[in-house]
């Protein structure tokens, strides 16, 4: 799970979504990715929950880094509140901080090889 | 695709291999990724091929970022001259190239999408 120096994200706005709410659906358009602050969200691909994102987990990097739009919908599994990081936040993250840019990485392969184990 | 400045790997051996050779078989433990110099190697999970890696392409990093064996068997599709990079160098690249890191999550972003798609 990619941890994040909440430090760092001291200037982002924390935003609030009550169980059920939609943070984010497939083909939409994306600026910004989402550390989990508290609560959990699922990440869903048509009817399949795909994944439960937990406390200090991430979600919605990849629109970030590669710039096509959401490949998943992301609910809030319960009250949740999240900090948005845009791009340029995320850019510095990565080339500040090796292990954010890990930590990515790992979140990435984990649920690559989830994804090719369900093939 | 994530283009490698060759001249940080100056120090690696490069590695042959004629087609339709092995390189690594899923299960494999793991402790490097390649650079492909000339020629393009597949990416088999079972029977289908999941992706053509081309000149300039990595693979195999998935490995080094999770520690985990190889999820997926990688045969050359031709003749091909692969650049091994190890774990050390590889952090190394994390750290000091931030465009190495967002590359290399480039590479795993869209690998992401293709097999979710495939879901």
């Amino acid at each position: 799970m990619a941890e994040i120096d909440f430090k760092l994200l001291a200037d982002a706005d924390s935003r609030s979504f009550k169980a059920g709410e939609t943070i984010f659906r497939a083909g939409d358009s994306a600026s910004e990715f989402f550390v989990v602050q508290s609560g959990a969200v699922e990440i869903r691909i048509g009817d399949r929950v795909i994944e439960t994102v937990p406390e200090n987990g991430i979600f919605g990097e990849m629109a970030l880094i590669d710039a096509a739009p959401r490949s998943a919908t992301a609910v809030a599994a319960g009250d949740v509140k999240l900090v948005p990081v845009g791009q340029k936040q995320f850019l510095f993250l990565v080339s500040q901080t090796p292990y954010f840019a890990l930590n990515v990485m790992r979140v990435l392969a984990r649920r690559l090889r989830t994804a090719n184990n369900a093939l």
